[in-house]
């Protein structure tokens, strides 16, 4: 379905990382514009996308990088966190070594977190680094995973254990592929939207909680702004801390317990944005009974997180269960568990807590 | 077998990449010496060996290491080229996991240049990157694999396809390693150290002619001048252009007909030292054809390589089955296969070369 009109010019971020530096473009009827596409240097690419995303959107950047590329290759993966694995990368290199592909080959990451987890780390490992491009195709994914740099694949013993930070060249946000997503997945990307509130900016909390109708709704205009402000704030903390030495790490706010939840009920049970927003519930209690945060602070979260169509209870794993995973989470060092916690609204940071009170988070959290 | 006496002043090479420099020991003694071996910041140690080196050197290590950290885990891996594979990779993780290491984990690749490339690519994965330290322990490791940040494993279409430019925190080469060493893989690192006259040193490739019965007895002073002056060279060149976007590509001198012998005998039957060796003639031969240097000159590196115990002919896999096996390497270009070729005696560059006189090349280096 491309469009009539000409695109309006796209709102445009940019991750400031030095000679790694890249923009992250965001507006509609991107995916038709081949000036979108263009990575200086290469002669051919790979669209790396899924089984469910492919059919729907693979044809259209197809068209649009045959006028840059004497080549455009294709690989489709299987859809699903569960997925994310050695042998569904594979996949990614044979189609690379089939098509006897070089050095200056780029890969096009289209489709949500997964596929571009997996087809940034294909392209970091490739004959040891060749470029690509973020396309994400996912709420989740625009907001989130397709920004800054983390790629990984999941290993039985733990969630994105085996990976590399790894930039892209550009990434592209074609709002029109929202209209598409099902709704549980709207949610889920709300998850790491309304993350941004309380770890960097009050303000747009506000704004989130007095726009979520407007969002779950797909508004285009409410997205964009969303999308735009998330991966500004992200952009802001990346560029100061691209390798999660120290202040990165607050974007894991909730992804502990998020972590745990996913894992233990099983990868693709529940969806990453869901495992976190509940999981963002447990660590604004953890933030309370360290006595961080007010009751009404963490009700008003629990409220936001609940009216986007996010659990707000964990599943009863038993706490050891959930300390053991969390145990073995990348944060964790030298046995020790280390939260991201709330400081006050807007501010947070990461911390041990002592064995009891997660204990009591998680019995009052899991129903 | 500890010494007696302590160990004499280690010689120190430099690798300067900015914030990613460090140091190359080189000495005998080393493996004992505690002091050797911190790596700032970290807490705990997995020895990565192979079933050929650990029952030699890795207690001994972790004897040394005791010293520094609170827990030593071991792994030891099948030994051989044709193990260069995810499968065996996954092994490290295994182990990482299993023993919940976490970020402040450095790894020790103790072996040769495979159980090398396969720890510095774990280490580059593992959690996105943990700190790792090279104890290469056979002479083509000493002077070449461990040295630069090249890790990689295999995919069954190509060699070293999948990999990351990574940088030990160190390297340590005892000298001492190299005397449990089989002849043929003396020789094998010899083809790696006569490499660097004809691309940078012509003095040195003097000093290679006038010293190969010693080096060939594992004369102490002999090996330790050798290994020191290739690792200059090589610090010398990958402190200029650490991912090969350029001048590193002259380190490949003799490698892309030598993968090709590799890869089109099946890994494993060559060592990768022979087909070096075996392609630095062939591809002195293509630079005589060029008319860059005369036959004097390539009679004389031809000499040297047949003197260190090397081949010098080539397996008959048949002019097409090596062109195509050239075509997947990774220095290749938009199909067109790239060689590098000596300039003049001590200077080399990157060029194509018309397909006629490869033709000529492989039928009169191929018995």
């Amino acid at each position: 379905m491309p469009n009539a009109l000409p695109p309006s010019t796209p709102r445009q971020v940019r991750i400031e990382l030095g000679d790694r530096s890249y923009p992250i473009l965001i507006g509609s009827g991107l995916l038709d514009a081949a000036s979108t596409w263009q990575v200086p240097g290469a002669t051919a690419a790979l669209i790396v996308s899924n089984t469910t995303v492919a059919p729907l959107y693979a044809q259209r950047l197809d068209r649009a990088l045959r006028a840059h590329y004497r080549a455009v290759h294709h690989v489709s993966l299987p859809d699903g966190e569960e997925h994310k694995d050695w042998q569904t990368l594979n996949l990614i290199f044979d189609a690379l070594l089939e098509r006897g592909c070089d050095r200056k080959t780029v890969l096009y990451a289209l489709g949500g977190g997964v596929v571009g987890d997996m087809a940034g780390f294909a392209a970091a490992c490739y004959m040891r680094g060749v470029p690509f491009v973020q396309v994400p195709t996912t709420l989740l994914a625009q907001v989130d995973s397709s920004v800054g740099g983390k790629t990984a694949i999941n290993h039985p013993l733990g969630k994105n254990m085996v990976g590399a930070f790894y930039q892209p060249q550009l990434v592209v946000c074609d709002l029109d592929t929202l209209k598409t997503l099902p709704d549980r997945e709207v949610s889920a990307g709300l998850a790491e939207i309304i993350k941004y509130g309380p770890i960097a900016d009050m303000q747009f909390f506000d704004w989130i909680e007095a726009n979520i109708e407007r969002l779950l709704a797909r508004d285009p205009e409410a997205l964009a702004h969303a999308v735009q402000r998330s991966c500004e704030i992200k952009a802001w903390v990346v560029g100061q801390d691209e390798r999660e030495s120290g202040l990165r790490a607050i974007l894991n706010f909730g992804h502990t317990f998020g972590h745990a939840i996913e894992s233990g009920l099983g990868y693709g049970q529940w969806l990453h944005g869901e495992a976190v927003g509940c999981g963002m519930v447990m660590a604004i209690e953890l933030s309370r009974r360290l006595g961080l945060v007010d009751a009404p602070f963490a009700q008003r979260l629990k409220a936001l997180v609940a009216r986007a169509g996010l659990p707000v209870a964990g599943p009863q794993l038993g706490a050891q269960r959930y300390l053991e995973l969390m145990q073995v989470d990348k944060k964790a060092e030298g046995g020790e568990i280390r939260f991201v916690v709330i400081d006050a609204p807007g501010r947070a940071s990461m911390r041990a807590a002592p064995q009891a009170l997660v204990h009591e988070v998680i019995a009052s959290c899991c129903a």
